[in-house]
């Protein structure tokens, strides 16, 4: 049994897991959420008692803290009393958060690797550069660790676990599907932080094929899809957290990562790449000021959390599973399909915001309990799947299995 | 008969007016050059020395100035005894070196309209806003100020005074058609300041028609025209200088300028356009850096001059002019065909800069023998043609007349 949860950053996917916090602080205890900024965590809280989201009465406190001091974050830790620490701020500030648990003891979980803010897509398998190094100092401290606990990586970790333990003797393949069928109505946007967006899409893209690295450039894989609620998307290989620790799960799995893009997209992430204006590296003006142009381009961009309150339609994201049963070949596809404005009405986030942030919750939630509170760090695919499942039922992301025997929720697979 | 020339500017344009005065400095005296840079003078010094370029033994000197500072520009000119100065410095400048002339008696040369650096495309006529507000203030002085004297602004006014003077009792439209049919070999350029160049389209789109300012938008409306040795070609209806000028002095006649784009410049320039990165207007990023985006964009394009070495193919800049002579409709096509290779052989730039800085040279050497030495301020328009012409024949840049007699040299129209 752990309690109090301290989350870590204030931005989009913070706002939804706040208010998820809210919603379960019977089961989760105290909550309390620190950034750089603490008016942004204050206006967090504020839109949570603006819905009336905490399901009793109890603590929602706002700090503020730099996520890169480890100290600073270890303090905090003690003295608000957090045993479980959500890490939903910058990809830059994993490794000082995770140390911070690893300092106090609380449980730590995160939806995304660990950046280096000077370097773009670091050699294979990512977690490797950073996270699982500390893998034995999570074991020795009996520190819950779950990485990339969010919809992708997290969610689809998940499904592809289900997959292979309940339809196969042996797993093929798994190609995860992003697309987002949602209209924001802006000229272009991306759907979180435009910095952390294109850093995905500028390196090599890295999938994991006949048991080795392959390497290709971004848009030039693309393949149409055809997926439940959605229809048909084209979705181009790219390069994604999860392909890394799936690729060293399922190693004699092909794994391959696909994200849903319009033309309209590609043509302005190519003129943007082209020009060099999605470089972190600074350039200098005639005036002589240094700046980072990726940093410019997310200036001007719309800020991702505004466009909650006008987007419409749907998600789908999920596994397609290919493997062996009783010598027969089988295929399943293992998703959830969100909505953008049922998504904002909720916990007023958008749609893609509110798939990354309800996962850690259920996380959160099943460490509180005991059920994941292992002791050590793991990757999500490395935990029985059925327990999280249920629970999202419950709060917000249901599973659905899609094979040649039909469309049906996971539980009646 | 004045002498000794003082360039202020050191970019593209003034690497050409550089060498052309060089070429011509038996009739020019001694040659100066002047900007913020001194370095950069000093490099288009070399480059005039590297191609043997001075006509005959002479001063060409290079000096630190602040175009914006008038008394550090009348000071140079007192200093260095230049009764000519030719402004192809930056278009913020104009106003502070117009000044100094008219402080010392120096003849005023310069190629486009003054610019605030705060403010895009202001209200027609552009002239008016500031240059025609020191008319009287040369007249008085007896300086001799021409205006727009490069290409476009430049020579389009000669030619459209050409056509109407010799082809037409009544003008009845102006249509200056900016074609570059050059391939640069980048995946994207403009060809003389980025900062500059976009400022051009960002705006209103003025035209004169019907007696009064059109207002449109960049890239509304396009139209095909079929011209000289660079064929069938897309041009749009753009804002530029010359538009301010004719309208005033051919008020009864519709004037409207085209520029030629390509679909790929076109796309980009949307992009960027709609994305804000073109503005002037500073954004504060995430670390709270003040920059303006445009600035950031130029720092990350190509410098326009480091395009001329493999710059290939011709430019065709002309007006279409249609008219009523004896009655009967007449129309003609007056203009020059520039080859990029042809201009980076003879002065190290690129097409584009040797359209724009040759003529002000012309228009230097007729100041200098007293041809265009009138004492007052004048668009080009307001002067003879064909002195103009003439020298242009010879010093790089030929006149042509199209019609239905026939494609030929302006003087055997």
């Amino acid at each position: 049994m752990k309690r109090n949860v301290l989350i870590i950053g204030a931005g989009g996917v913070a706002q939804v897991v706040a208010h998820k916090c809210a919603q379960n602080n019977d089961r989760l205890g105290e909550l309390h959420i620190a950034s750089r900024t603490v008016s942004k965590c204050e206006a967090i809280i504020a839109s949570v008692h603006e819905k009336n989201a905490m399901k009793q009465d109890g603590v929602f406190k706002a700090h503020e803290v730099d996520g890169m001091d480890t100290d600073a974050v270890a303090a905090l830790i003690k003295e608000t009393g957090c045993q479980i620490v959500i890490n939903v701020g910058s990809p830059f500030v994993n490794m000082t958060v995770l140390q911070a648990c690893i300092d106090t003891g609380a449980a730590y979980i995160d939806t995304a690797i660990h950046e280096d803010p000077r370097k773009i897509c670091e050699t294979p398998p990512w977690y490797g550069n950073y996270e699982w190094k500390r893998r034995e100092a999570c074991a020795e401290a009996g520190v819950t660790a779950i990485l990339g606990a969010g919809f992708d990586p997290g969610m689809v970790n998940a499904f592809a676990r289900f997959a292979v333990d309940e339809f196969m003797d042996e797993v093929k393949s798994i190609d995860i599907v992003d697309i987002n069928a949602g209209d924001h109505g802006k000229y272009f946007s991306t759907n979180f932080d435009p910095e952390i967006n294109f850093r995905e899409f500028t390196g090599t893209v890295y999938s994991w094929q006949e048991g080795e690295w392959q390497e290709n450039k971004m848009f030039e894989v693309g393949r149409e899809w055809d997926l439940p609620v959605v229809g048909k998307q084209k979705a181009y290989m790219s390069g994604h957290d999860e392909v890394h620790s799936l690729a060293a799960n399922y190693p004699h799995a092909d794994v391959r990562f696909w994200m849903g893009f319009g033309d309209h997209y590609i043509n302005v992430f190519t003129v943007l790449q082209n020009l060099g204006l999605l470089s972190e590296q600074p350039v200098t003006t005639a005036e002589g000021l240094e700046v980072v142009p990726l940093k410019v381009v997310k200036a001007v961009l719309p800020d991702p959390s505004s466009l909650a309150p006008n987007y419409t339609g749907k998600t789908c994201i999920g596994d397609l599973v290919k493997g062996v049963k009783d010598g027969e070949e089988v295929e399943v596809f293992v998703y959830n399909v969100a909505d953008h404005k049922d998504a904002y009405n909720e916990v007023g986030s958008q749609g893609i915001s509110y798939t990354a942030g309800v996962p850690p919750v259920a996380f959160a939630m099943l460490i509180a309990d005991g059920t994941y509170d292992g002791g050590t760090m793991v990757n999500v695919e490395e935990l029985d799947p059925k327990p999280l499942f249920g629970l999202l039922d419950d709060i917000g992301l249901p599973t659905r299995v899609k094979d040649d025997k039909g469309d049906r929720a996971w539980h009646e697979a």
